[in-house]
């Protein structure tokens, strides 16, 4: 029986389309490749669970059905408006770790202010879909 | 033929954990024995109907569907962002009583603006689940 | 020797008018009518005082010199202004329950933030003087 | 019997200093003088009544108990604050004509908003103790 | 020679309509028949001239060009975003008296800031063209 | 094989009741009569397609799905919260109408502001049904 | 004797220019060569008056001065500034169709507030000069 | 006949309950018992007069009547909120001293504004009661 | 044939009473003495136009005309609420240098945007008059 | 060896001019005389250390060097922009005093809020340099 | 002759106390040994420079100094206030990535804007001393 | 002995580095050729005194230790954050020009606030380095 630590992924709006859509702001590389990228890499250390998800009351359930170690959470759109996910994050009592790929802070002012990061452990923005490495990786040091 | 009142009580996302979340805002008590009880209480006076959905459109369908006497409504985090649940309330012709669990006003500032408040006719804010009863009370007194 | 509880109904300015003025907002019923209907429904519950004033600082003397089991405080204009009145509340030890009569959420926006709610146990909004009877209830179930 | 119009003169906090404090403001006429001459003038077109208190829920008490034809208000410091004399003009079917002695839009920004002025007829702001002479002039007008 | 008092009125955008537009707003009156009779009213004691422009600018020249003792100015619209005619009523050494026909204060929230206030002695608001009249007598009083 | 253009509208929440609700608001004609109509009127020229929802993120898949010439959207209340359905009108390469029954200017304040008009190519405001034959118009001239 | 439609197109400041300035923003096309083209394209339907200026007064001069059946205004710059020509709109018994050429919500801030949509029936922007022909198609439909 | 300097020192509401309501804020010494000790330390070398009141406009009759050399006030909640005591402090002519016994700017934000301290001399902040005895010690310093 | 540079200089509002109005802000000196001297000081270098107006529309047109190298501003009042000039400015091709004879940054709020600040070149202020010298001196500096 | 308390007075940007620059609002006297007598007045009962400095990051650098019991800061300009003297406030275990010579709700806007008072013990604004004996009075006060 | 990347540690105010002060934020670990076992870590990838200070001046110095791959910036308080330490990020042609070790968003408001994060690559926080290892992970993987 | 003005040229952060940072903003030039340039243009003029400094504290020092004509400064980036180099410039009694290099008014929100400009005698925004041979110019004309 492993015990492994068993960490999920929750990508929110439109990231479905990471590699197609916008390019010069999300980049090139779709997600699917890199998630088996990161599984492999990983694949000693923690078992890596993936949802996807436009609709955010979906995603609010996803997070209330989790049970494991960690979230990395990535709402996109939804970081931006969704009290639900930020409650249903303080809700569970399972450490979330908030991505952006893109440089939020760079972009349009009501990208600057996510309600999510007041409630989880830590961001990492601006990093492309290395982001999600680096979430791992700190997933993998906390307790 | 039945003559009792028709109430829908409806929850919004996260309300299905009361009981088990964050304790110390919303208490102990989980919602399906709470609702049992409200029923027998009531149970010679109308008949209590109960909808608890995460998705924010899901509820403006459950609002839309609705045909009875009063609508008692606990929209948890939507309360603060959803236009459209607001105009669901808008557009039916029943009656709605908008219920909070805690007290919204001494929590964070984002949760001190209701999007439904000004088109339901009250609001009871702060008594625990023991609001709910106060707006079954409150829907029977009226018409 | 009566162990009833012990109730103090505090109305603020112009709420002596009641059923009088504006009827449109507030109704047609005057509140002593009221009140000695109110009296005589829970009779062998509680006892229930009444104090009204037009003045600020007499609210809060009221308010300083009560002893009893929960204070139904509608502070009328002074709810939108009063920092005195938030502050006797926060002094006494008696839980407070906020009542209007009015739906404030619907009127003008200077109306929409209360000072006192944050400090008060709940709140009960828009059910006209039927807002009274739901707070008295809700103090009988307390403690 | 007396056909006359009759006229009550509300004034707030500080104006019983007109004529005593900060005279480049105020003026140095003191009200008393001022009102015998108006009265004299006026005194076969109207009845002019006469109340100052510098307590906010007094003058809500005067406008309250005043039967009569128009309310003549200056609620000195009261006018930036008072929710309460607002409601109290609201409440009462008088017309009320709102008079200030200082231009208080040349002065601090705080004194720039007035809650009265919305619900009043009108108002004449900046002629200094004329402004109460326009004001019975403008009441004798109307109706 | 005379040494009658010699008072500019000055009427800004749309009020030549004054009389024909929106007349719950404004009244029935047209202002020329108001105008001869505030002139017979008068005659003796000062000499009123009138004058009504659509366009900004053309009123700046018209206070410019003014040589008398009291403008009376009533700048419709341009009362909430002119700056120039602001800096027109500082330019000259005249006493400008600020007159609006209906309560702005019961209008538009962008109706609430005059941009005119400042920078004249007094203003008159909500009396309809009476307040025309007011202004006369006050400008009277003056010096 | 046909080469007519294709476009889509997409309705958004609560649109499934116009002709229903409040019709001072919306008008009295329901959306599938009018519908058919706008076919037959263009049916030479276009294929219209429709899609109409109550949940967000089903409107973001709806125009992620979506391959045809151009997209005519009214998000309903969606349009002023929703940063994934302004960031799913981005992601695709489709040239997006934006479409209101009523004038937003003239309702609620928080109905002023669309997140989508910055990234759609038009809106058109106002017109009843009838916008929507404007932006099918509109749609059929470009490109 | 006519009884065609007749709809006044009023163009406001530096829409002179158009086809000339800043092509990126407003196209190339200038606006005499459209108007022709659209003359004749309803020259059965309606008569189409045209007035330009960069003048604010003289705009709402045109205003008061229309009798006819449609207005359609685009007043450039004054768009967001002009509280004269919102209130000239107001007090014309014409409805007032308002286009844009460029889409005001992709530009600067300033850019994105209309004082003249609250009263206007509809709004039409971002379709360049063909925004105008949709404006006649509108106009002609109604009433 | 004495030359000692003459001091009032005035407490706005709730500031009689000191020493008993929340005594991590407001400490646990009662007012009386420190104005005896404070009188005997400074006996030789001024008159303290004490005047309390919870009303708002009795504050402002206080500091009307008062002839010495200097006041201290602490206006409680009133400091936030009171134009009128503002306006009396600027009325009398006497130099006012302004005492907060806790640092309100390490409380609730609408507690950081005092209306009163840019007319008074100078603000004495979070030294409990002490604060009280610095502000005499600073009154005797001066002139 | 000559070729020397020709540069225009535009004043905007009130800017004709300069030297006799509000002499503390504007100083003594009037502009036509002043333009003398400075078209001497440069008459080998540039031809330099005059402009004033008091109508803002009247301006656009002025900037509109223009054929020359570069044009120098002061709007006056017009800085401050003219997206008319701003556009006309933009829509020129010639390079724009903004004066102001005051410290605009050291009078009323007000006055310290510029909305044709973004547009020119560059600004300078505070100077006097010496301000028109140094931007045509910085006129022939550029191209 | 002794057992005085250690205080440290802190001066920061521009108050080593105190006494030469602007004397109507920080006095007359210069701080070393000052500082003198005050050492002396306070010889026996504690010994005072004083460190002036223009550079924001020596005043960091001081407060974390020193050793004793109590701070008394005055941070000059940095006082209203300074997070990094507040940071270093925080991270010592030291109480500190915040001083101001002038009244600075009296002054200019940007000056009345103060990042240092919320982590002081207190605050002593507007008793020129007696504030600062003040301070050291209520440093030996405490513990 | 080594080709490792040559990366750079900053730190600004009071980071030179992490391990001492406030542990409850910033943890018990000191940075000198945290980065004795960075560089152990990494120490055949990259060579670690290091520099701290209180001043935000020598701060720009030091990053206009560094010659190398990669900064890794915490500016400590001047994270929130500094514009000139954001100018010299962006002067330089070097990637900058910002760390923070504690979760900003959830401590005081004005800790939540970085004026640095909109000109730095991408921004980590929340994860403790752990974010500069990771920060050094994805210097690494960048170009 | 030389009777030639003596004139101070302050440059703040960053601006060491003009020639060589963004060079789409601040122009090719270095700032030490053209200082020379401008010192041999003025030599029998004025002598012209250079500081630079990127920390905020020794600006202070340098504008305290100057004893000359006038002062010509560019704050760089504190422009917009420095109250301590505000109060040194209202401290020494010597006229202070300010130059920018470039249009701060077309660059990001935070750069349109100086706080320097309300207490300089004038300001020379966007002429690149030409905006010192300016100053210079300016300095000479003045007393």
């Amino acid at each position: 029986m492993s015990d492994k630590k068993k960490i999920l992924i929750v990508n929110g709006a439109n990231l479905n389309l990471t590699g197609q859509r916008e390019q010069s702001i999300y980049g090139k590389q779709d997600f699917d490749s890199f998630l088996n990228a990161l599984r492999q890499e990983f694949a000693d250390k923690c078992q890596i669970d993936y949802y996807q998800s436009n609709i955010e009351g979906e995603i609010v359930n996803a997070l209330q059905a989790f049970k494991g170690d960690t979230v990395i959470i990535n709402a996109g759109g939804y970081t931006h408006t969704s009290v639900v996910i930020r409650d249903a994050v303080s809700a569970i009592s399972i450490p979330c770790i908030e991505v952006h790929i893109s440089n939020l802070f760079a972009r349009e002012t009501f990208r600057h202010v996510s309600l999510l990061s007041p409630v989880c452990k830590g961001t990492i923005t601006g990093f492309g879909l290395e982001g999600y490495r680096l979430a791992v990786s700190a997933a993998l040091k906390q307790g």
